[in-house]
């Protein structure tokens, strides 16, 4: 009897870094052919899964592997869907079990956030109730940065680099033009429960001058008082202030700033962002110049920024992702462990699904200064490793090259199914 | 009797690259210590000479002028302040000739775009007609490439570049998620009048399906319903739909997109902006979940990914401006001359500062395409040398090291004097 096949899919938001992970799983997959036949891995993540929309990753050559490494977003494609209980969609789960035996699929690896794991349990569960063997294997991946059981996540070292980076040159600019121009500068950047990816920013602030001045965190709510008067105050001492937001910022009554807004002038829904209202509110009430910059997809996408650690960790957690199958773990997710702050050092390891499967970690308090608008030397030693490290992607006359990747289509053995959306 | 002084300003928006030109110009005045004796650098730009607010660049060591080049933002500063003409403010130009004559300043050379080529020209009419002996050379300087008679501004490379990649990054992203999530991707880069920097987007779009789909320039006057039209369209056709937005669309009556705001629910100044603006409208009228990137100052400060190109180009600038003072040119701005396209071949030259001033070179009708919504062949082959070639910052842990540059301010002459603002 041949070995059975792998299956992998990535579930949420992208990083600049989950292909890398997809490369280490491969690449592992490839060194045990006795025992590992061949890796599919869902286009569109889950709903690929669902639907037998599956990719043949035996087609990748060795230089479409390394290449991996160089694409930000998911190349087999990710998804936004919450896979309810099996007690709300139990169709679905059986489905998910008729495209594994179809293709017969003995290791589920899936690479995501809380949600995802939580999803991963579930499907090893249902699999055990209905006795088909199947090896579970959760891999961490989230900007955000907030799955518990683990040192970071991959994807977040290069999103804190990317924030951390922009934040010192955009303060340069300002910096230089204060005295004439703009007085205030709010980046705003993602995080919409946890404020690791703003935190991030604060590892360029070293002496009390350096950018960034005020740093608004999803864990402390906001009180337009104290904020105006901390950046009148930075204005007055400095001749400029920089502020990076959270894009989760909320009031003491719990709601979004973000959401504050409504309709314009033409009825048009008015999209929310923390930026633009800090930037209307410093200007109406202080009277400064502002700017507002929204990094949106700009700061998880940003391969050319990623952190060469990130990059490290996110290839170790897809390579001894199958290390662990293959050692019997199930229905765990690989997590990192810190041996050490500087040098970091760090090894993979593992933990149930069950305790990882929707808890959020957020910023822990002990890392955010007394003022609220900083971080402490305490996230600043925790964070300085996830940002360590050039590890530019290769680019031909400054541009990244074309991308042409084989993802060949695995052959249907099954009657067509559209997943609800 | 000593060689005369020199004086250098930085004058209106600031870019990754200027300090690499104050370098560039540093260097070489220190090559000609029997011609050129002192170089000082007007802080915040002309503000400062106004004002005597001078620095000794003589206290920069090999190090220091090593690191400016890692250094977005103006290093001395710069402003943005229109100096009006002699007939309307002749207390500022006899200002301006007595800080001159209290320094023994014989060469003024000043950095900036069109409107600070105008303000070089008139100071030296001004030197003129008073007997002063000034020798004024202009240096180009403008993401925006506006400037006339030049092959390209210092500056806007590096700004090509990010755009480009940028646009190519966050594409990935949304390609992989498309099926469940984000459809329709903006990103708003500046240029108010005139559409290069959005035009370099372009580079990476080589095959129909690739980003950037739609550019929206400020040549083209904006039709809602075209530009609907060709959204639904390509997200009929690949499933997403990645635009780049000049911040200075307008529409047919001239009228700026970012400026159709108004007020929000709390009667606050709704700040404009481009892509908010699209990203509403594309929602609301065809209903597919968007996102929109404000990459603001962002992209004129991104040190990290300049071209080596740009940095080449802007170090020439700033040399050669100090040979042709020495060569005897008088109220001539330094250009690039294009030899050949590929390899980019250049040589700077010079022009005379009324061929410049005030004037505004657009994106050429040849450049952009028939649609209105991308960019020709020719274009390409014009924009491509401008973003060639890697020149990362020296980083320590991922980081920009912290910055400890020995400004020294010239011990003032003259009695004090407030520049209007």
């Amino acid at each position: 009897m041949p070995a059975p096949n792998a299956l992998y899919a990535q579930s949420g938001g992208v990083t600049a870094v989950i292909n890398t992970t997809a490369r280490g799983l491969i690449e592992a997959v490839r060194r045990h052919p006795a025992r590992l036949g061949r890796l599919y891995a869902g286009r569109d993540g889950i709903l690929g899964v669902l639907e037998e929309r599956l990719i043949d990753t035996g087609r990748l050559g060795a230089e479409d592997l390394a290449l991996l490494g160089d694409l930000p977003g998911g190349v087999f494609g990710s998804c936004r869907y919450k896979l309810r209980s099996p007690e709300e969609r139990p169709e679905l789960y059986a489905r998910l079990l008729d495209v594994f035996a179809a293709h017969r699929i003995g290791y589920f690896f899936y690479n995501g956030g809380g949600d995802s794991q939580d999803t991963a349990q579930k499907v090893a569960a249902y699999a055990a109730a209905r006795g088909y063997p199947l090896v579970v294997l959760g891999i961490p991946k989230t900007i955000d940065n907030d799955l518990p059981e683990t040192d970071c996540s991959p994807g977040y070292g290069s999103v804190a680099r990317y924030v951390a980076v922009s934040t010192w040159e955009a303060a340069r600019d300002v910096a230089s033009m204060a005295s004439s121009s703009t007085r205030v500068f709010i980046l705003e950047v993602m995080g919409r429960h946890a404020g690791w990816i703003a935190a991030a920013a604060g590892l360029v602030h070293r002496r009390a001058e350096d950018p960034p001045h005020l740093i608004l965190f999803p864990e402390r709510p906001f009180v337009e008082e104290t904020f105006l008067a901390a950046v009148r105050r930075t204005v007055a001492s400095y001749g400029h202030c920089v502020i990076v937001a959270s894009e989760g910022v909320r009031d003491k009554s719990g709601r979004f700033l973000a959401e504050a807004g409504g309709r314009d002038a033409f009825g048009h829904t008015q999209l929310g962002g923390v930026a633009p209202r800090l930037s209307a509110l410093v200007q109406d009430k202080l009277g400064f110049k502002c700017h507002a910059a929204v990094a949106d997809y700009l700061q998880r996408a940003a391969r050319h920024l990623a952190s060469r650690t990130d990059l490290e960790l996110a290839r170790a957690v897809g390579r001894d992702a199958v290390r662990y199958a293959l050692l019997g773990r199930h229905a765990e997710m690989v997590t990192i462990e810190r041996l050490s702050d500087r040098p970091y050092r760090w090894r993979t390891g593992t933990v149930p699904l069950e305790r990882v499967a929707n808890r959020e970690r957020l910023l822990p308090e002990a890392f955010i200064r007394a003022d609220g608008f900083g971080i402490t030397a305490a996230a600043r030693r925790h964070l300085a490793p996830f940002v360590a490290g050039d590890a530019p992607p290769h680019t031909v006359d400054g541009l990244p090259p074309p991308v042409r990747l084989p993802l060949v289509a695995v052959r249907r053995r099954l009657e067509p199914f559209t997943a609800p959306r």
